[in-house]
């Protein structure tokens, strides 16, 4: 297998996508490895660590995408960008797997529109993300990648997130659940009421709506929401835990007893802060175009790097991409 | 002024929503207050409390409205409900408000489709929350009335939001924000990038769109959504913040140190959940009705019922069914 790796993914980019992808090598004998970007930069990282025994070639990417390049114009103005060749070698079948910690939109749009392109009969591609729900991973999708969603594009979701809970995270009959505001069948919009008949009348495992305080009880493996609605869960969900630890800082700082109190807990609250951070997995694929994309969070370290590597791994593995070209033919919708 | 209270609205029905009506009456002495419900349990509640120097008035209402209850049902089937029965008196003008802490969805059908319905040229009423963002109240809407929006109605829920945050809030010049996933203008979905074309051709004034982080910066003093986000927004909020404590209670539990630490942050934490749970003011108005209806939750406490009488005083006072009745009828949409 060959992972390519962008070098210049994360916010503290080369170090973490370097060192990630050198501990990934390690834990992946069977892999081959390559990393692309401005070759000099890679090089000089790369002389900074041990690299014996691995051998990972590099491919140079003169232009830097940005975090806050517009994914519009950085399509047709940075064609040299790691992101463009990456995915380009990635439909030329050069490499199995292409992984990012980069921009979002940018991934999306380049692989979208110029390489490798949507699988045949896709809608729209969906992007996911991956938390650990008490240490059992749960594919959302799609987060981000389409604000304004049609009912047959959320059952292509549906039918792309369950052959990925399936194979590569190894759920027999995934169950499929469908965000809502409310349980009860009826409640939620227009979107959630037809994409609910059209999930009932398919052989896919469909539990019904997840209200977000369900979210964290198990109760489905993957769950299916419009990019606009995931987008904002996911926004929402760091805001409030961050005002609510800021709440908390204010009030241990009012008096000695509670001062003391937090300088006990120290320790616990970094845990906290740990499994929180590490609730969402390094990274998760680019469903529906035609090879494995990962794309991980540009505040991802060398373990989130690492992490997302895996995924990768997997997807291939599990051969995805094949499964749902055959799964996506077969619909008549 | 005269103030009618639901006695069976709250979640522990009818002890909170009496007691919080005479304390309302004690500092509102400008003002007459009913209660409605079941006679023979508001009697047996208001004999255990002191009502001296108090006088109010019941009216009788037989039929229970329950939280679960449906509303598309109850419209029709209980009509002698305390819901029904007020919304009607305030329809003929016994009384100048009406306030609920009972099903929202029963309210706002009833209000709706049978008294006082809506203001002549609203196209639909929205339900808001109001949040203490540092101590500022901000009003959020809609929050839940209307799962899918069209433009021009988000337009009103603007207008609307306009009058209550200078009227009844006293904000010169309310600064409205529209809650987004994206702070950059042309982020969003197809229904907030068409209400900002809108909101920008309007003498409102409109800050542009708010991102989930943004919303405890005190960005603006009015925000507007969907009801489906809206509603989603406060139910992810919720359970965020319980999946935080649930990770610090786990934590604190590990060993001595952080369980001594844990108990030494009894009353900061305890400050923390007061804090949160007084994040959203006690009630908040249905807009767009023909009549100040306030509608507040289920779990108010007595401090909770008294608050949301507090924002009916504040409502009636400051005229906004007449405000809204001007405004919107100007309107040429």
């Amino acid at each position: 297998m060959r992972i390519l790796v962008d070098a210049l993914g994360s916010d503290n980019r080369p170090t973490p996508d370097i060192l990630g992808t050198l501990q990934a090598a390690r834990e992946l004998p069977d892999t081959t490895f390559a990393i692309v970007g401005p070759r000099s930069k890679i090089e000089a990282e790369l002389a900074q660590h041990n690299t014996s025994g691995i051998n990972i070639t590099v491919y140079d990417a003169p232009n830097e995408i940005l975090m806050d390049d517009k994914p519009s114009e950085v399509l047709k103005s940075k064609p040299g960008s790691s992101i463009h060749i990456g995915l380009k070698m990635l439909e030329e079948k050069q490499v199995d797997a292409f992984v990012s910690m980069g921009n979002t939109g940018a991934i999306h749009g380049i692989a979208t529109l110029f390489a490798p392109r949507r699988i045949r009969g896709v809608r729209r591609p969906a992007l996911t993300a991956i938390f650990n729900v008490n240490a059992h991973p749960v594919v959302f999708l799609d987060v981000g990648a389409n604000a304004d969603c049609r009912p047959d594009w959320m059952l292509q979701f549906a039918i792309m997130g369950d052959i990925y809970a399936n194979s590569a995270l190894g759920y027999t009959k995934p169950r499929i659940g469908l965000l809502s505001n409310g349980e009860e069948e009826g409640k939620g919009n227009e979107l959630i009421r037809e994409t609910t008949e059209m999930l009932r009348a398919t052989a896919l495992n469909f539990v019904g709506n997840i209200e977000p305080k369900e979210l964290f009880l198990n109760k489905a493996d993957v769950i299916l929401m419009d990019g606009f609605t995931g987008n904002m869960f996911i926004k929402t969900f760091e805001a409030s835990a961050r005002y609510i630890t800021s709440l908390i800082r204010d009030e241990v700082k009012r008096n000695p007893i509670s001062m003391l109190g937090g300088a006990l807990l120290k320790p616990a609250m970094a845990n906290v802060k740990r499994r929180f951070d590490t609730a969402e997995v390094g990274g998760a694929p680019l469903l529906g175009v035609q090879g494995v994309v990962i794309i991980g969070h540009g505040s991802s370290t060398d373990f989130g790097v690492k992490n997302a590597i895996h995924q990768a791994h997997k997807a291939v593995s599990s051969n995805i991409v094949e499964q749902i070209t055959e799964q996506l033919s077969k619909q008549s919708i």
